[in-house]
């Protein structure tokens, strides 16, 4: 497996409108997207910087996974790393036969249009991993 | 301030040659570095990936940051991120014209050569913040 860059670091946030204004003074630039994806029970917000997006990710439920990674974590702090791949199912096979545990053998929809995999926590060293193709690329 | 992309992401772990192991697979490519930081009491290994290097960081001494952090996250994770700047005092005196607070209100030597600066904690929702600048280019 060989990624090209970093597609997204997934911050977590207590209060995504608060982290927006922060982030456009940090960054030097507007918010380029908020969307509530009701399935992930998020509200997220995107950012660019050279090739990489920030996604702030704020919960709408208190069984959301960013709401228990608050629990944890009450001021906020990154909940995961996004590497994007060429080709996806080329790359969780060569994970598998590398050892790296995975929860998503196929790849499935995530969000932006984006297919996505996530390799098991118990193989990436505390890091919640997401692996990214862009099926226009 | 618009820094230009993310210079690294700093990952605590607890063991590092077991991480750059893992890390030398899911990358596929091997570290470029290893070097001990005394005075920050550290042992750190470096990856490139696009624009961004993966800084892994293990802690050589209890009372060192990175074995404070994993005291809270014991299997390790996302410890901060560092954000690129062509010019880092003029970012700093951005960045506190915008109200955003300083650990380091003017650059100090980081790894690598580069100069940084801290971002106060209270500032950043939770995402220990550095700023560096490269002085050859």
């Amino acid at each position: 497996m060989k990624p090209t860059h970093i597609e997204h670091i997934g911050i977590a946030v207590k209060n995504l409108d608060e982290a927006i204004a922060y982030y456009e003074k940090l960054l030097g630039e507007k918010c380029y997207s908020v969307e509530e994806v009701a399935e992930q029970k998020v509200r997220t917000a995107f950012f660019k910087i050279g090739q990489t997006k920030i996604e702030l990710l704020e919960g709408t439920s208190d069984d959301s996974p960013i709401s228990k990674f608050l629990e944890k974590n009450p001021h906020g702090g990154v909940q995961h790393i996004a590497f994007a791949v060429d080709d996806l199912q080329q790359a969780l096979d060569e994970a598998a036969a590398d050892g790296i545990q995975l929860i998503d053998k196929t790849p499935r929809k995530g969000a932006e249009g984006l297919n996505i995999a996530f390799l098991h926590p118990k193989s990436t060293f505390g890091v919640l991993t997401e692996l990214c193709e862009d099926p226009n690329n």
